[in-house]
């Protein structure tokens, strides 16, 4: 499980924490309006000041961390404040909002899936890729800060902006903002739908026959799912505020499209909690079905000793060395004519008479 | 259990989710005062223009989903916001009221029994049928958007309207909506006394004598509480919100009518989480009565195990081949007169003695 | 558990549930003031139209539901709104409280112990009888309405109303609303004490010997605590609700005298809270209690056989055919003059040695 | 556990209840101010009287209950409402408080530490004694009045106010009241540092060798928590109350110190939360250790027995009585010079191997 | 774990807590301006005095408690009320903040990791280190008291008030205040760090062997995160009310600062609640583990018993001592040439085809 970030015990506030051998992050800007829209790497995060005083909306996207100089360029250009730069740059923090004069600071948590393992992986490994996405909205503007470039998810939102499709071009910074909100949480779902299909399989192999590892796979999608709760948690009340109480950066009309994020984001937890029941559900199940089928074993085993001990008596009886000759009384039986008949109908009478009793009550 | 709807992260607001090869929905209107009433089936979804312009309540009740066309079209006819369309046609939804100007939508979910099922399937599968309704509420119409034709409880409600029963026909569309709220939330009930019937014959099961399917059982109840739990939940809040704040498209007489529909889904909520700690405490005692059993068996059988081990020592004795002539002190038991019968006494005293101090201590 | 009364899905509002072969309630009125106090069956509920309009306080109490004409009566003459009548009808439904213009709508439920039961009984059947008991509260007069005639426990305020003790004939028909309630609530305690007494010997059982029966005994408690928590919290609401915001239609001193009244339902709560923690320890202690028991058994008898399996052997190796005439290696012990007595030396030896090993281990 | 107490239902409110052969309460007034002191037993409460109408603080406390004539008493000099009255003759009730004019009503819970007992009896009996003690505070007055006189833990205060130690000469009633307040929430601590030692020493014990006792005391001291919990929760609240709140009758500065005492509350609260946390796990970790010894018990002895089977069986197969003269197939081995130490070798080979085994998986 | 500090029940309140032979505490005092700082060492509190009526920032840091006289020195020089001086003197206390005129009092907690003990030492001690620190803060001082001098977590802020890096030297007094808190909150993440390292090396013991010792581990574990949650829950409302409040005496801009603490804070509840989700699945698991092994062994030992039973009973057949003479039927086998080969076939048969039916079963 990933931890939240923190700074050593007594450090000034406002540090970067920049790795040493970071690379410049890859910087991408979209500046567009209804007529028109440019799409460009930049090399140099001086180049974002050009796009930022026209009327267009500007959206920079920033795919990569720990490069101190190119952080601290940032937060010069976009004015933040020290604690603002530090939630961008010292991940992961806990999603939440921020009102700063003619700005908007949101932190939010994206999840994504990590490609299809091979089974005994995943009972060792979580699936779960986290990263955390900083959003910078401004009147004309959206900063957004990624950990890494390799898990994008935004390419959609892109697509749809290039293209035209939508309405998203019509708009300004706030609602774009608003679709990538939207793209986060709704990335909630699939992973859920994969916890699904786990928790179901588990459902099976544990009413049918659970294995050792069961037990190690539950453990995990225990852990996902709290992972889950973590990340959700706070960004439902993020949504909560933001679509309730506004801000003057958001219309009104994107309050109602967050409205409908944070619905979801409510069905996200509605889904998650049920799926913590149904994994304490499964545990139990899990212990009860280890139990009775070891229980199954010891019994037949039990039963088979159980049989053959008085057997095993009744042979010892007649191993006896008891002289006959000494005594009339001493093991007559032993010169009888059907001595030995006699004697193996008298064990197959106890076997089966152990057995039909056993049979009746079901011990088999 | 249902999942909840998602677009593909990344997918624009306001998307339809068609079904390639949707048939056409059913429409059906019923234009009504209390003087008169009419019902029709339309084909064409324009037609219902025809009807919204009068004073008569006019119910469109749309059965049947995925039909792009048709919900574009009523999309249109009814003016509806593109999120307000989207959680009309991307079912499931979570259960709530949304307010658009002179318009209310409800999304509400109908729980229905399945018909009776053979008693190995009952444990397998749900037999909860759940389904959304949308209601979109005018000033003098009602829309009202089911997901598949084959379920329909309105029927009685139809007839009510039909043969002018009750006072329905001298009320407006809120009433109507009042009335369908008011089956969709009566509907629990019928499930709640099934589930009832469940855990009352699980009950008596599982101190009697419970079987291995006894605790697939008692997760699908579970389950199946989870279900309802996730549906009625919202929805109280729903009506909660809808009988205290009301809405100026509902009359004070139909908010006092909620607000006895608010009791009702308090008493389900309550009903629900009685059953649940009651079949929590079946899964306590399921796992004892399933120890406790198996405990009976092993005992049993170790008694038996117990009581005979002794005597095969006995007899091992006086099958040692110790040569008498070698010394009297060798076995001299093997030449007594008495010597058979009395090993004989000596098991038997032994065999008696386990039974009596077994017995005194209820082993058996 | 008795469940909530129900209307089937998709009937009107309003509707009386009627029984059929229901014969009419008995009608009890008593009209008083501080002067005078008249008592009166009534045959006929038109008869009760006299008492309404004087100044003196009417309590008309109906015992026995499900007679359509009495309750359609009751509804004209009172003046009753359909779905209050239906909330009186249709028992039982959640306790509430709920006011009309000129009325004040109470619902309660009544606890009462039913009589002593066999030992074997209690474990099978709740001893709770549980009854609904409607208040509708007038300005000068008081309707109740009761279940079933055998269970009232209004006697005593009737005695003292006659007897005129107390100070209850001087006051209005608040204060004898306030009696009333109060007899409802304090109602619950002798119950609870009985399940206190049931707990405490439970406790002792299980500590000493915990039979078969105790799960079932555990597991009805545990129901009747759920009974009783879903019957008290929503009258303890009723409570808060009445005493603090008060209504026209209650005294300033009633109000105190209700708060007193929510006092002793926040005893109720809070001693059931302790039972429910009490009975959750007892079912711990109870499976810890027979697992003990079962391990000390089995224990004892795995004692009694691993001292004896290695006697046997020793038996088992002198019986052996080895042939000492064959070699002088062969089984010389069976020729030496003490030869038989060492066995026994050796295998009391190894017995004396394996039951002091298991007793200093406190393995008995 | 102590249970509240309650009225036979039906009895009219405001009854007090009183003993048969209750002797008259130890009555003992202390009236001070800055200046003088005075320390009286008193025989007849109206002597009270006298103390009331001066500007000095009266401290007037009464040790013992049941005697009906002094409570009336008490309850005309000071002018009680009826229901005051019932509060503090009837005990138990729910801590509380309540302001009626002129006067402010406390009932207030203390509970003390029983001497120390044997290890035997503690398993048993809770050493908690609870009490108590209801507060009428003046203008110029303190009714204290406790339940039993051998239990009084104020004589401190008392030799407070005679030595003139502290400030509390100088102020009002309503300090003295906050003094005897602070000593009984005080009075918890000792309470849970005797609970907190009694889990301490349960907890090496549980992991050393839990003994049948064991569980017998986890449950003594979750009954002890319980009861301090019902005891210490709405005392926290009335402090709540009291010190955000106020009262005319409370000084600002008494407010700060009774926000002091809330503070305590709140520890108490805290720590009672904790050791039921604790034992929770106790509990989970005395199961897991009895099971644990129990097994390793069961694992010593069916290595035992699965170490001498075999063995046995080797025997036996010497013990067959094969005619060696019939055949030389027939047990040659019998015949062989070595025969005997061989069987000795075959079976000690069998038994250092199984032995060998065993050890390296641990399971002896 | 560390219980609070209470006042024997029945002392004056403001009484501070002497211990007998307590040195005088270590006093240090910093003061500064943006242009200079002095640094210096204390042995009469009253040498304060002097700095405290200038206008640059004096923060006076106290190490060590008990010493009556220093501490009754520093109640004269900063006014405090008595029970302020309490709360200060007699630790622990539970966290809280506190309005005076011109003061703010705020009680912390601070956690410092004990240095690495040996792994069984881990099992028994916490490694937690708890120490109350409290804060009076005026207008232009800081009073902070600690417990004892070894754990000194503030040696950081004082190198960066001395070197004047970060922006210290250039705020007031309640920025000083925030840093040192600041420092205290971040103390708990390398605790929670150390925990969580912890808890994942006991999930790979449970999930491969656990020993006995795994539960001693996991119950220490469970109680440092009580302790842990018992002392950052009243600091996140402690930091609550500050950054939402606020206070004369603290800035705009550090109210954003201690806003951003707030943050960590609810961080640390967060990871705390996680672990302790992931504690209690732990202990499940440990549980299942502990027991699958144990079914593992007994299963093993079983089953070779019951291999070996029958084979016995064979055994035992033809060590029956019936007279061939005496008739033909009398086990003529072990007159039969290949009889003794035949008896080895008839075992070897029973044994394989028992291993056989194990070994498909799964059973070994």
């Amino acid at each position: 499980m990933r931890r939240y970030y923190y700074d050593p015990p007594g450090s000034p506030p406002g540090m970067i924490h920049a790795r040493e051998q970071a690379l410049p992050p890859r910087l991408q800007i979209m500046d567009y309006n209804a007529q028109r829209c440019v799409q460009k790497f930049l090399s140099d995060p001086q180049d974002i000041r050009g796009y930022l005083d026209t009327q267009s909306v500007s959206w920079i996207d920033v795919q990569g961390l720990g490069h101190a100089q190119t952080l601290t360029a940032l937060g010069e250009i976009f004015q933040l404040h020290a604690l603002t730069l530090e939630d961008i740059a010292n991940v992961p923090q806990r999603p939440k909002v921020e009102e700063a004069p003619h700005q908007l600071l949101i932190v939010a948590q994206m999840i994504t899936l990590l490609p299809e393992q091979t089974r005994s992986q995943r009972r060792r490994r979580s699936r779960l890729h986290m990263e955390q996405v900083s959003f910078i909205l401004g009147r004309h503007y959206l900063l957004t800060v990624q950990e890494e470039p390799q898990f994008d998810t935004f390419e959609s939102v892109r697509d749809r902006i290039i293209q035209g499709r939508g309405v998203i071009r019509d708009h300004q910074a706030d609602y774009l903002a608003y679709c990538l909100i939207d793209t986060i949480i709704d990335g909630f779902f699939p992973v859920l739908e994969a916890l699904s299909e786990d928790i179901e399989s588990l459902e099976l192999e544990v009413l049918r026959g659970p294995g050792p590892a069961t037990l190690a796979q539950i453990h995990q999608i225990r852990r996902d799912l709290l992972t889950l709760r973590r990340s959700i948690w706070p960004q439902r009340d993020m949504l909560a505020l933001l679509s309730r109480d506004g801000s003057p950066l958001l219309g009104s009309e994107v309050q109602v499209y967050l409205r409908d994020c944070y619905d979801h984001a409510a069905q996200v937890i509605d889904t998650i909690e049920i799926y913590r029941e149904l994994t304490a559900s499964l545990m139990d199940i899990y212990l009860s079905a280890v139990s009775n089928r070891m229980n199954e074993v010891m019994k037949t085993l039990t039963v088979i000793s159980t049989i053959f001990i008085p057997l095993t008596f009744v042979a010892g009886i007649y191993g006896m060395n008891f002289n006959p000759e000494a005594s009339p009384l001493n093991m007559p039986e032993l010169n009888w004519y059907w001595g030995y008949p006699l004697a193996w109908l008298v064990m197959l009478a106890i076997a089966s008479g152990m057995i039909t009793f056993f049979w009746r009550r079901h011990w088999f």
